[in-house]
């Protein structure tokens, strides 16, 4: 009986490893060397096997970065009442939250225009990683009008939720006002922080979330990985475009 | 009197040129070389000019590409009625195609599917670039449902728009059903297209035209530049996010 290759074997090997989610979508690989001690064989066998696993479209590389398993961009519908946590777990992942930062400072001119306030009022900024499912998916900057929301820095210490948070402010409901998107190469940082390399194209969306009394309760700022996330807009239910 | 320094006059005559539309925004300015004969002086001097524009905001240089007349992001308003023309002539600016293939091709599975058409059904493919003000925007590919719209590539021949051409056959009106919105890197080809870089970020929408009867006339893929476009969304007349 012919024996298969042993290339074929450790391709075998690592597509279980990925397929019962010891290596999850957007994690990296371990290195050539890595895996030439792991297996035992040398550098070229296991870059045969990684040359399968690509071309199955099982993973990707990138260029001095590595091998990364590839994952399907998660749909993520854009409308009047957009919620992180609910898309992310409509999309049967688990949403989780890195903060990066949380200060109160004054407001530039910009985002005291968007925030109806008066230049140099205080916002609280809030700034981190929203991931799914572990998976890294964007990096975020939230602007909140502090004098409207006394104390939401101690609340969000408390909960990882900015829709609880607010909620526990009397804010039960809010409602995206518009929506602006584009198209931006990651800085260094943020390529850090996504696992991606600096210059990979980022989708840019810049947003504004009213309250029930029709006043601004946050500008979100959001840089989604452009090879994770698919946003959806349904124009079924809006009206002609203005 | 001090004299102003030469490079400072350098600069002041490209403001100038600018300022009057002979470098329009998206163009690319003449190189080092070519402004250092122009205006007889070394590359040193034309180099100091350049500087003082970017440093201004006028311009901004691409390494390995050159130095180009920066422009603001036009406002692209995407809803169920959005026509490209119409919104580029809101932005004041004129609407222009440049087209670079027309074929008629079976439909591939994906696109069978997208527009209700039996696998290898044949459709019109169109692809071009989609010019405002003479400064190309978008890289874009339609697909259309042959068999429903007759001739319709002899339509496209006569005429430099697709609402038009789609009058023409009876679809006095079309709605868009869904827009999925991901960012991509800009291909080779591309690059060359739309006058930036490979790799530099793009802004992908697919979207689904349908006529008045609810049946899919058009599949657009449009990969928008993405420093030239913010695309905008209105919630304020749109449901509840599904």
């Amino acid at each position: 009986m012919p024996r298969s290759p042993v290339w074929h074997a450790i391709a075998t090997t690592l597509e279980g490893e990925i397929s019962r989610g010891h290596y999850r979508p957007g994690d990296k690989l371990p290195t050539e060397a890595e895996l030439a001690t792991r297996f035992g064989v040398n550098r070229h066998t296991v870059r045969h096997a990684l040359k399968d696993l690509g071309d199955r479209g099982l993973t990707h590389s990138r260029r001095g970065a590595g091998v990364f398993v590839r994952m399907a961009p998660m749909d993520y519908p854009i409308g009047g009442r957009t919620r992180f946590s609910q898309n992310v777990r409509a999309s049967g992942r688990l949403p989780d939250r890195r903060q990066l930062r949380m200060e109160t400072r004054p407001a530039d001119e910009a985002e005291a225009e968007a925030l109806q306030l008066a230049p140099g009022e205080a916002v609280l900024v809030l700034e981190g990683i929203s991931l799914a499912g572990g998976v890294p998916m964007a990096h975020f900057v939230s602007l909140f009008p502090i004098a409207r929301l006394p104390d939401l820095d101690e609340t969000l210490r408390e909960v990882n939720s900015v829709t609880e948070a607010l909620r526990r402010h009397g804010i039960t409901d809010y409602t995206r006002a518009q929506t602006r998107l584009t198209a931006e190469p990651a800085s260094a940082t943020q390529a850090l922080h996504l696992n991606l390399r600096e210059g990979e194209p980022l989708l840019r969306s810049t947003s504004i979330n009213l309250g029930p009394d029709g006043a601004p309760v946050e500008q979100g700022h959001t840089w989604f990985a452009g090879d994770r996330v698919a946003l959806t807009i349904n124009h079924e239910d809006t009206g002609p475009a203005k």
